[in-house]
């Protein structure tokens, strides 16, 4: 019964909304204040994770016009708290009537039963569904943009899907460009041709009335070395703990993760130097930027791992709750057969939301430069 | 600047100390009162974590004896925050005199320097040390006696070391002796030879002078269905957050994880059944016990991907920190090839810790037939 | 930059808007699902609250009609985050125009344009506004209810206002129907003819352009013994932290309170005795129902100081923040000569949130018979 | 069962420990590196606190050397978590033995016995003893020096005892040298002869077997204008919650307080005006240098009801709490009159704790000119 979509502490992102209620939204708190918000590249975040774009998801169209209830004037932010509401449209609730029976495997339907004793709404997945993820975008975009003002950028790509591998991410560097392209590219992929493969694995997948699941690789440039702490004040806790957050997410790794589990020290080791600039950088970046929990100066590199929508047409065998026995299941309606690309941008978002606070929880954002000129 | 060392918000634990200073030690604040501590068994769980033991693990001896300073009346909890002190005996300072000139590759050393300005205790690695961790330990098995006595158990095995692999535990279905046996062994494998296999892939770094990563797996079994919640809330929050507070902790996945990403849908999703007791199961428990972000009633299992440790005794490329040019490094010392095996207890005890706070949060800790009797 | 409109850890409200933007409204995260909400009461309460019912408030009229985002579903929580927007109306923003140039004495313009560097919505106090308490009211109502539902009552009076003073609430114990009959009064007072003595003291001030202050003193009954904790944990810290958050509260008191300093020890403690039922009582009530942070299982008794509004329309001297000198301030628009009678049901919802949380941080909330009966 | 003893969110103390246990101790976590610590200067502080110093307070003398565990090497602060222990020496258990069957009232016991289900120490009060505060004076001690070296100044007198009364601090301005003096004195007074006045009020009361309360009035100079924030993150709001975390505080009041209750707005605003530096500042200071919960550049000043100490030794009526019936109790042991003077100066730690996380919250806190130079 603990508040439960709430994350932060100097910055506060508060989610609510239920897929099939009236509007889903986000509260963010400890904004700084005169920053600016620009809508358009707000849009494109959201229009990145709304589905209905092609047919590697669901036709459900989502317009996810999001409306500005507070804490911006004149098209910047006031420092109060921002809230941003999207109202729900288009909701086909019908679809959803046999879920109170039987729970969906793979969903929360069973465990949030429990929970909730039977009280949640689970139209759509209620507060549960993947549609929540629409105000992580929002939030994201906000606090992306006061990170680019820092020069600090944020971008993905898809890094597999089912057994399509795109490139990894160049390292130890990583250019502006590429991150720019990735972050407003709806399949962002690196490889040439690899967003066809992914495209056929998950066409496959809704031929066969299946979904399949897949990776998303991200990366935070431009944050300076020092941020972060010991123990459960590391950079990977902080991070985790609204990855986590994503629906969908099984597993999160840093820089070389489960890989390095596989190395020896001599190979995971990153060597220091001392680049042109007088900077010390380290020649290769398997830490993925995170030393002691501390940042190193190098691009933060993660991975995300999102298991299958569990949403497939298939027969599939769940129990009837009142009766207590065995029952076969089939769900109807609209399933995005592989929610990967989409994921990306959230994955982004949250990243973006986690790096502000990173900075402000270690008295670390510049305010330079940034002063109301009225 | 924030606070790091803290973790948790019904049941808090916040630890401290250095490597070489006078102490290391644990406050846990939230325990329920009137619950039993077997010393015994808490010293058994501080010892699987200890080095020493064998030639797996580094040479230096710790008595690692842990002093009662506050929270125990007559062998059980008082309800007032329990202080865990244990004293630092055996600490060689001298062998870490050049750390302050040039940071070990992929130890804290620079990103802590930068962000500490040059006046953390580097001695031993100070407070990222992974000595810290038997505070955990000591934290961990107070919580995991009163989890045993609501049914609750505990344990892990060394998943991988380098390329060796044992099996994967049972499932959906994990029987108690198996967890058992586990949580009181200082190698914890499941096949047969898996341990030896593992010691000789460790003996291969040591000759080498270097070091291997792997894998642990953790099962947490008996919670009951419908604890933690949607979105930041949820179970795999929870537990990262704890996790990565682990120092060499890369990676974090539960059920399947990242091969979930590789799964379809089909594949994926653990379809209902009842027990014959009544009970709602799941025939697989490819979701890691955990669906929505709420406990479903069945084992929760998670990995950990621990890197190799970077104190490996082959010189390596550094930097000096004064003169900003790269500088060879060569590390003396009492090194340890491969952490993994004591980082299973270490593993089991900050699930414990978690899985104490998750009921909590959840008002699920039962108090029946726990009253004083005095 | 911190978030400052978040309160509370298992039961979390957040709350956003400004007094001239779109909106005002509440996420409330952490309440028990199926609980009904009567919207006939919560609405009692806003109004309330509301501005424009008498001489003794601002003739500035709300509609304050809440809106429910989410959260709740049939009349019943869901147990998702429950969000309530208030839209704003009939504002007339030109009003505040000069505020921009000078502050206005006693108001939060020039702290705010400090932390703010600027930025901040000015309009009507922005954030800052009293128009907020309708937030924490709607979010109080909520919680009432399911308070109610348990037997735990709360309510409140108007304790003075300047030098008007009411009886103080009956001691030891307080009627239930004492308590339900304050908390649906607009002007709750308890002795014969104070309203009539409270309303001049107001009037006059009108008359004046000036305004006054008072106090107000709540209660909550039904309580159990055995709530709170030491040092930090108390029920003074739990509760204060909330009740200073309502604007203009200066002072916070429990029991005896500042009274309690010119006591002596036997005055002040309260004899312990048994009731007919069996219960452990105390004979006074001089602790406020709270030992050693501890609830005793007597009535929770409180009092908040509210200073006179800063909104009075004489001259005034500010400074002209541009040019940094000294200049006379005039304040036109809608005054309100004494907010102490609307400060009642805020106090009040205050402590409705409060102790919800409280009951929740202590496992202590019940939820026998409240199951959902689909 | 929730954490009580834990406060703050960026700067963290974790206190532990009871009365007649091994040690009380405390944990700071979220200072900032490099900041040297003086003994001589912390053991003032933690004597002023004390007892046993005259007549006026208790007869056990305690040593109170606190050890550090951690986070200081060379006499500077490391950044990592600083642990400070306090043993527990000459404490005579024998006289509490009573407790256990009676509760006294005015005290913890009869609320903790409750909550804690008989298992909590009750020896000397335990977690809940008075001397628990000699962790928050030590804690205090530490960030007091952090905060000097920042031209913040922290002190405080007694206002009031029983009915003798001290002059009020001077206002709007409090000169350095006054604080400084207070801040050093262990019964701190403003008015010639004030301290006389109010040894005779204890000395009756201790005649009477009785105990007396007071009042303490602190201060906070040279916090710069624009930290706190709006509803919760008032500074006021931040500050109660650890001044109500000190045993015995019944009532906090800032600026006016509850005095302002009886002011009309044009009485209790303050002009602006600005200071021949150009700074603007306020012409009187009623808002006890907090406007909209946000500092306003003028002194933070506030006060704390002290109630009399229930410890007395005159027979009063209890219950036994086997038997369930009103039974007589004689608390035997050592009694301090008056806790007032001895609670100034963990008043001022608490500020001292309260104004750094209040200004780490901001990015407020200052770092030029610290760094270390070794």
């Amino acid at each position: 019964m603990a508040a439960a979509s709430v994350w932060g502490t100097n910055l506060r992102i508060s989610i609510f909304g239920e897929s099939h209620g009236p509007a889903v939204g986000v509260v963010i708190d400890g904004l700084p204040a005169g920053e600016a918000v620009d809508m358009d590249a707000l849009r494109l975040q959201m229009s990145r994770r709304a589905p209905g774009r092609d047919k590697s998801s669901t036709p459900r169209k989502e317009a996810d016009e999001p409306e500005f209830l507070s804490g911006l004037l004149g098209g910047r932010t006031t420092g109060a708290p921002l809230c941003i509401v999207i109202r729900n449209t288009n909701t086909r609730s019908g679809d959803y009537a046999n879920v109170m029976q039987a729970p969906r495997p793979g969903h929360s339907d069973y465990a949030a039963y429990v929970k909730y004793r039977g009280c949640n709404d689970v139209r759509g997945g209620g507060h549960f569904s993947g549609r929540l993820t629409s105000c992580l975008c929002a939030a994201g975009a906000v606090c992306r943009q006061i990170l680019e003002r820092r020069s600090i950028r944020i971008g993905s790509h898809v890094a597999s899907v089912g057994p399509a591998r795109d490139l990894p991410l160049p390292s130890p560097d990583i250019p502006d460009e590429l991150l720019h392209r990735l972050s407003e590219t709806y399949f962002p992929t690196i490889g040439d041709g690899v967003e066809a493969q992914m495209r056929a694995v998950i066409e496959d997948a809704r031929m066969a009335r299946d979904s399949v699941g897949g990776v998303v690789e991200v990366a935070v440039t431009g944050l300076p070395a020092g941020l972060g702490g010991p123990l459960f004040g590391g950079v990977e806790s902080l991070f985790s703990s609204i990855l986590f957050g994503i629906p969908a997410v099984k597993g999160v790794e840093f820089g070389e993760g489960f890989g390095a589990a596989s190395l020896r020290g001599s190979e995971n080791n990153d060597p220091f130097t001392v680049a042109e600039s007088g900077e010390i950088r380290t020649v290769s970046n398997h830490a993925g930027g995170i030393l002691g929990g501390i940042t190193s100066g190098m691009p933060l590199v993660f991975r995300i791992a999102v298991k299958p929508t569990p949403s497939i047409s298939q027969p599939q065998q769940s129990v009837d709750l009142a009766g207590r026995r065995v029952t076969e299941l089939e769900v109807h309606g609209r399933h995005d057969p592989c929610i990967v690309p989409r994921a990306a941008p959230v994955a982004e978002s949250a990243a973006a939301v986690a790096a502000l606070e990173l900075l402000l929880l270690n008295n670390a954002l510049t305010m330079e430069g940034n002063e109301h000129d009225a």
